[in-house]
């Protein structure tokens, strides 16, 4: 099949991908980790045109651990640290891509890791709260360093950060050239980074943007066939971590937007994921599915994970 | 003149690009402070295809600092902070450029900021012995943070960190087929990641490679014809700083290996632009020019730098 033919697949990977619940992330760890999902990616590459984005909750986090311990040297705004993640994971990902497909045998193909800025809007409500967990997760809200918004999330209490909803991805254009020219693409890390345009110019904000609606402008945006968000548990379920606890194979827009409204994700979790399938599906988008990291490749064959439906 | 037809100008900038001699760098400094060089780029766009690389030295130095004075989360090897200043100053160059191209009014061009990484010899023998300058200069030894190799440079007293020679840059062929295509790259920040290859995998090392010989090796990778290094001095001098000091406005190659060979230039800092020009040049570059950030557009002219020659 000509590469142009390709259907193309845009894969979201979660923080867990690179640092797993409990663990400190050392470099070690995050490079043994990203094997998983980084290894299916590869193989995928051979029937796919892919695109591949990240998370960066954790590194964000420990980025702001470190300059706020240290006085000697002029604290960074958040939207430097977000492009910050974007190198270290970039590097990361890109580095084990290049090893699994030269380990695979697979045709070299161009492969690059890009900076992403992204546009959010001035009058996005979020500026006044902030919801966006990141950094490491606490048991109880007492030992989350103080001085700083925490959350309760799905997985313990979290320092929050404003999280303004994307707009435009900035290098959309320049993306869909390197697709069309047969490139695979790591871009819009952690969201990307977010930016407000101000008549000729582009500033930086202080706010970290979800990934995963990030993802879905990005994936709608340069048309993508396929979006894959890959986490932590294998798909969407009602009453999670319950003895009720219930697996969908399947969500319909209709339904997906009422569990939503009734508050059966959480946020900075399941929620936005739930909400950015939405929104690539019904904005057009072939295929979305939510499924664990594992999974990745049967989720693209249509044996895993919950596929959000029209 | 139709893009491909134009020759091809890589500019490599210093960290002072950014962060300028005697200040902190907070991130409106930075940002402030590239407006010069990079409207200069931004016009010089019109009539070259642009690769952009820069340093990274005062950054990488901050984020070793920030991580040190941290014992709440994992300590990352020198690469990993390599990576993460591509992120952070590839950013920052290009919404700067995105705006200046935008405040001239040029065509928006296809512009992007790359991870490059790039791989060294674990038989350098560069491993033995620390000499690359990074993080704050120091008036005296004695203010220096102990417990970590301290040089004495030109501009004062740094921490010195092992800097292995680059051998190829990785992404070579992607950058080769982007100004093919009418790309602004920036990429090779920080000199690149550096890697070495074992087996069918890439690993990074805890080192950091200069960045002019970096740019040199990937001007000469990708078929550059004007390779200018952009720093905070005029260009070459004999007898730096002193009031014998004798600027030269042209330098060849068998004058400028002799200088180096007689130790009259710093140690990270000009005999490794000398050393990145004449290797350019030698090994069948067109011109490659070392100049001051204020006179890139009268360098490239022919009208400002030094100019090294076979």
């Amino acid at each position: 099949m000509n590469n142009r033919d390709k259907p193309i697949l845009l894969v979201a990977l979660g923080g867990n991908a690179l640092i797993r619940k409990g663990e400190r992330g050392t470099v070690t760890q995050q490079f043994k980790n990203l094997v998983l999902p980084i290894r299916q990616i590869a193989q995928l590459s051979q029937d796919y045109r892919i695109i591949i984005t990240h998370g960066n909750g954790p590194q964000v986090g420990n980025l702001l651990l470190q300059q706020e311990s240290c006085s000697d040297v002029p604290k960074l705004p958040l939207e430097i640290l977000v492009a910050q993640t974007q190198g270290q994971i970039g590097y990361m990902i890109e580095s084990t891509l290049d090893s699994q497909l030269m380990d695979l045998g697979v045709h070299v193909k161009p492969l690059i890791s890009l900076i992403t800025y992204v546009v959010v809007s001035e009058q996005d409500p979020a500026f006044l709260n902030p919801t966006k967990p990141i950094g490491p997760i606490y048991a109880s809200k007492k030992q989350a360093p103080s001085g700083y918004p925490v959350a309760k999330t799905a997985k313990g209490f979290r320092r929050v950060v404003v999280s303004p909803k994307p707009v435009t991805i900035i290098e959309k254009r320049e993306i869909k050239k390197l697709i069309t020219a047969g490139f695979i693409i790591i871009c819009c890390g952690g969201g990307g980074i977010p930016v407000v345009r101000e008549g000729r110019a582009f500033q930086g904000v202080d706010a970290v943007i979800d990934k995963d609606l990030a993802s879905a402008k990005l994936a709608q945006e340069v048309g993508v066939d396929i979006f894959v968000i890959a986490t932590d548990v294998n798909g969407v379920a009602l009453n999670y971590g319950t003895k009720d606890e219930k697996f969908m194979r399947r969500l319909n827009i209709g339904s997906a937007n009422q569990l939503i409204a009734d508050g059966h994700f959480a946020d900075g979790s399941m929620r936005p994921k739930v909400e950015a399938a939405v929104q690539f599906v019904r904005d057009g988008g072939k295929r979305a599915v939510i499924t664990s990291i594992k999974a990745i490749e049967s989720a693209v064959k249509g044996q895993a994970g919950t596929e959000i439906i029209v």
